[in-house]
């Protein structure tokens, strides 16, 4: 897939079909994440592939949104270590791996982890250091439907010419 | 550009060459910024394009990393209403506009905006509404030289299984 298609057509996918992802595209979407831009190189991030039916379960029972993480073949959970720009970093990652995700042909959605009641479950049911913060959870697989296309703002109303 | 080899080449740059780019190129930049990953499709994000010299030479004044401002032709400002998630959707934006820039042949560099001591000012300079935050400033030019490939974490590293 060209780049700038992926960067304007990934859109989030909240139908999953439950057949498997192949161990080596998730290897390489995880590839794609760690390979995110970073404050200062630092690469604070680690990211826990579940692909097992009763973990997914358990992390969408713990979750307010995305239910479809019980039905996605496979939630890539991303941490980052408590440095400062942390979120920067681990939401850099987290557009890669929905990007590679799209570029490999299946659908993903972003969870929200940071800042949300259910972040030191999480962390505790993953076996994550204490050191560690839940960035997001993002469920990846083949879209059941096509993915809903969400009113965008127009580009002319976000652009602004040397000021606001 | 392939898009999984954009998400894996892009690398910081931090010499640019001054000749400007396409206005066009720069729209494009921008339109991939705003199609990002955001929480409840909000949309919080603006971006400022400076391309006028004088004031990049202010804001590479301002701030205490990224000078090369002053000399890359394009320097895109982001900001984002300060809403629950500013900083991941800001953050995401950001990731795209690396990537656009990359896919366009091009080298950029984000400079962190969020949790620095100059957000004010920049936010001051570039009349920049209250509810507005400065999530980072993006380079945007041709490379001098080739792009240092900094050391990076090793996938099997940052890659766990099911759990930590």
């Amino acid at each position: 897939m060209d780049a700038l298609a992926a960067l304007k057509t990934r859109r989030s996918v909240r139908a999953y079909r439950t057949d498997p992802v192949s161990p080596s595209i998730i290897e390489d979407i995880v590839d794609c994440g760690r390979l995110a831009a970073t404050a200062r190189n630092i690469q604070p991030w680690e990211f826990v592939v579940v692909t097992h039916a009763v973990t997914r379960k358990k992390l969408a029972d713990m979750i307010d949104t995305g239910r479809f993480i019980a039905e996605a073949p496979v939630c890539i959970v991303v941490f980052c270590r408590d440095v400062k720009y942390y979120l920067e970093d681990g939401s850099a990652a987290i557009q890669n791996i929905l990007l590679a995700a799209h570029a490999h042909g299946l659908g993903s959605c972003w969870v929200a982890g940071d800042k949300k009641p259910y972040c030191a479950a999480v962390a505790q049911m993953l076996n994550a250091p204490p050191d560690q913060k839940l960035i997001g959870l993002v469920a990846i697989g083949r879209p059941a439907k096509p993915a809903s296309v969400p009113p965008k703002r127009a580009l002319q109303e976000v652009l602004h010419r040397e000021r606001f």
